[in-house]
């Protein structure tokens, strides 16, 4: 065996737009001084992987190794790295960088800096046997966290939390717009803070799993009739879900200071009255994953809570079959990939 | 001359949506514990009345006495009314009552309240030489501020105000965009809470004015090489105008954190790209005039800093010619009629 400062990598990449992924090694970067090797045990899969695959963002380099919800053990780290240690457990999620000394970064608030570095665009990803980045993105895992569950957390969960972080109290009601992979975490979280949770789904056999996940109360998300009930009932409504709804009647469903944020990525833009929002003071937001402050609070409640996606798990040498079944939404709620 | 409490309120009232005003007498009703008669001196014309003599809201009755910009002095109060004397100086806004026992009356947020009782829907407003309401939105004038300066402050100054207090801090470099009765009152509060200030309006003429008010920068509010200019530069934006604009360059104007504020009232739906949203964590909301702490608050503050509209004073007996040059926008900037 060859030491892993010189050894390729072995990975999985896509070589065109849309393309099943095949085994593929690559020479790693030097590693750096505030960089970390890891040695991958398990990754998520999250439908962002399946965009850049498609080139959906127009900004994906092949051959791609996707993968961004990344756990593993520390294999080396740079001279400058003393937060996590070799053999240590830690997690890497969409961003892998950033600038550290903007206004934004020094507030804590690394996801909103100009200069974010991703894991999985423009760089190789967690679809391999290791990987190399900067440490400071890399995060310990509470060891009441297996790694399938916290994989999911680092990217799917980072970003439920972290509208729920900016706008939920416990005695908030919060409302959460499709049961899937965010949508199940948001419920999870949301119940474990303390606040009264109802679930919206197009889907009315998703009730009873809403409510083992933590819902009080179910609704459907396209009967309108059921919409209009819901009237100046909810403090924060947190949409996970991709394809549009009559988005007017979520804003009326807000009490007074109420926020619809939109975590689901919209192709079609939303169109809203203005007047809905004057009357009750209501904000329509939407936020990109967390900081590494919001990050490391996340997988600390997570841990107490014991607060993880509901997962399949399937050898990494099964990814195509994962993605062909991600495609057609196949999964209850998130895959993750394990390096056997 | 009879006494106040049996003589009759005389007052300018339109008879049907659209018309002129004319001369109109009425009962005034019985005076509460908690209410108190004002001796009318001055009321500010806001374009709100224009839409209730218009009956563009479908909520106005007639003989229908427009006016909510109400300054005068105290002669007669209710048993329960101590925080205001007879003969003391006094305003009345939008809102002259609320349940004061809810969850948002209780948090000093009555304007959020289900119940809220606005000054000229339903009830005999300002235009009159007389008034009775509830004393507890009675608000004491500061004598920094003369009648004229204060009387717009009671409606227009608060609806500005308000989205400044949520969501403007000293350091906030904040937009105006609309340079008339709300905007310029916006670009005085702005400047004096120590914010940099950017005007933008669709005539390039006013940027001595905006300039004049207090504004830092001037932008042509349609020039869409020089919103794109704006990109990222601003923390707030409030949206004072009533016709649409390319939202989405506002959107793209904030810097991460930022907030859009649409207190202009707006016809067309506004239409968002989520996508913006989510990259910057921007939100966009809007806000309904003010609770009574943020009324008190606001009067303190444009005392200390001597703000007020710039105002065109007449006789009240000239309403009718004043609301004709308001509806072709002929006023800079408010509107104030004086009982002479």
């Amino acid at each position: 065996m060859t030491s892993p400062d010189t050894s390729r990598v072995d990975a999985y990449a896509a070589h065109e737009p849309g393309a099943s992924l095949t085994s593929f090694d690559y020479e790693p970067d030097v590693l750096g001084p505030h960089d970390v090797e890891i040695e991958i045990t398990h990754c998520g899969i999250c439908h962002s992987d399946l965009h850049l695959i498609d080139n959906d963002w127009q900004s994906s380099a092949y051959p791609l190794v996707p993968g961004h919800e990344i756990v593993g053990t520390i294999a080396q780290r740079g001279a400058l790295i003393t937060h996590v240690d070799v053999g240590e457990r830690v997690g890497v999620g969409w961003q892998c960088g950033s600038c550290l000394q903007c206004e934004w970064c020094e507030r804590g608030d690394e996801n909103l800096c100009a200069s974010i570095a991703e894991t999985c665009v423009g760089r190789p990803g967690g679809f391999a046997d290791r990987i190399r980045v900067d440490g400071r993105f890399a995060f310990a895992i509470p060891d009441a966290l297996s790694s399938e569950l916290a994989a999911p957390l680092l990217c799917g969960g980072i970003t439920v939390y972290s509208p729920l972080q900016q706008h939920a109290r416990p005695q908030s009601r919060v409302g959460v717009i499709g049961i899937g992979g965010l949508g199940h975490l948001a419920i999870r979280f949301a119940r474990a803070m303390g606040c009264e949770v109802t679930a919206f789904s197009s889907t009315a056999a998703k009730e009873e799993e809403a409510r083992a996940h933590g819902a009080h109360h179910f609704v459907s998300s396209i009967d309108d009739t059921a919409l209009k009930g819901q009237r100046e009932s909810l403090d924060l409504v947190i949409s996970t879900v991709n394809s549009p709804l009559n988005w007017n009647r979520y804003v009326s469903a807000l009490r007074p200071n109420g926020v619809l944020s939109f975590v689901g990525a919209l192709a079609e833009p939303v169109t809203i009255h203005t007047g809905m929002l004057m009357a009750r003071r209501r904000s329509v937001t939407s936020s990109p994953i967390g900081g590494r402050s919001t990050m490391r609070e996340m997988l600390d409640f997570a841990a107490r809570h014991t607060i993880g996606a509901q997962v399949e798990t399937l050898p990494m040498s099964e990814v195509n079959a994962a993605l062909d079944r991600l495609r057609r939404n196949d999964v209850r709620y998130r895959f993750v990939l394990r390096r056997d």
